[in-house]
């Protein structure tokens, strides 16, 4: 069995689910699962990188506003984001992301990947606890535990704690793929990342 | 005859030649041309946006390190820089080329290519200018006035209003590319290019 592509992603990035749609049929070609893991831009860029939030970018935030709608359509996925200019606190989704995966990483990846879709094609905004609890529960966790776990001191811990990781490996964007660890990073680059797959690498 | 596709791009990245020669390919298929602009890095992102040169940047400088050369297996490009971690100054072969582009476009092309291979597939610095003008001299330009075009401040207004005219029209990586107006970034987005000719954009 061969290992699973690690997917890291912050919920913040509008380039996470058009990376994790185009990168579950690159998956399935080759017969390999995905693994999510959470990341947070706020931590790898701002505080490790030194560098201001993208949007707040000169040049390049204006180029984002234009690209992220443009890429969505490239890989199908509707675009229909909660909140105008994207900006929102991805807290509330990361940590319950993190708590569920404590207790199931299957049904933690469903309601992350439900998350991710809620957020940036269905304009629900989940950075809002009403409106990420759902999905944990479709998932089958438990209500009243969902609502507890991201004002759970343990749960934010688990959050800073990936999010240190993350940093340590290297991984500065979102989302970033790593396969047999080799480390990609950018939606756009699936297709690269199936051909190493075909080829073994080069 | 449609419009050529813009290719703006600064000799000091090392992502501008094996985004050249992808593009060619698709620019080929689709019977288009390509018209070579020369932008400024430090200009665009260390003075317009206000960021660290990639290279020092924590994280994305490693990241960058290893992604290159797997960028140029990737292109089938030869990869051989002249300088160990790419850095030099591209002053001297951008100036040439503004200086060129003033005389002759097709040639001008032709001598920018040749300085980008040299540069980044056969190890020779065209940061130097003795590196630098055989290339000029082999498109059919005057060995005199191409040593003599670098310092000649009328040649440095050409590359500064250059680059200032790609910043103003929110140009801030290297290799950049238009396609009928339509901006994009990277050199690994060829291949969404490439659709975007075949399907007329989206």
């Amino acid at each position: 069995m061969a290992d699973p592509i690690e997917f890291h992603f912050d919920f913040i990035s509008p380039y996470a689910l058009p990376g994790l749609v185009a990168m579950e049929r690159v998956a399935e070609k080759h017969g390999r699962t995905i693994e999510m893991h959470p990341m947070m831009l706020g931590i790898a860029v701002v505080k490790a990188m030194g560098l201001p939030p993208l949007l707040d970018t000169p040049l390049k935030g204006d180029y984002l506003l234009m690209d992220v709608p443009r890429a969505y359509r490239f890989h199908g996925v509707p675009f229909r984001p909660a909140v105008p200019k994207f900006m929102t606190s991805p807290l509330i989704p990361a940590r319950l992301f993190c708590w569920m995966l404590s207790i199931d990483r299957p049904r933690a990846q469903q309601a992350a990947r439900a998350m991710l879709a809620a957020h940036w094609s269905e304009g629900s905004d989940v950075s809002k606890l009403e409106n990420a609890v759902p999905h944990a529960v479709a998932a089958g966790f438990d209500e009243a535990e969902a609502r507890a776990a991201p004002d759970d001191p343990a749960v934010k811990d688990m959050l800073k704690e990936a999010a240190t990781r993350s940093v340590e490996r290297g991984i500065f964007g979102s989302p970033t793929f790593f396969i047999d660890g080799e480390q990609f990073w950018g939606s756009d680059r699936t297709h690269i990342i199936d051909r190493w797959l075909e080829t073994g690498g080069w």
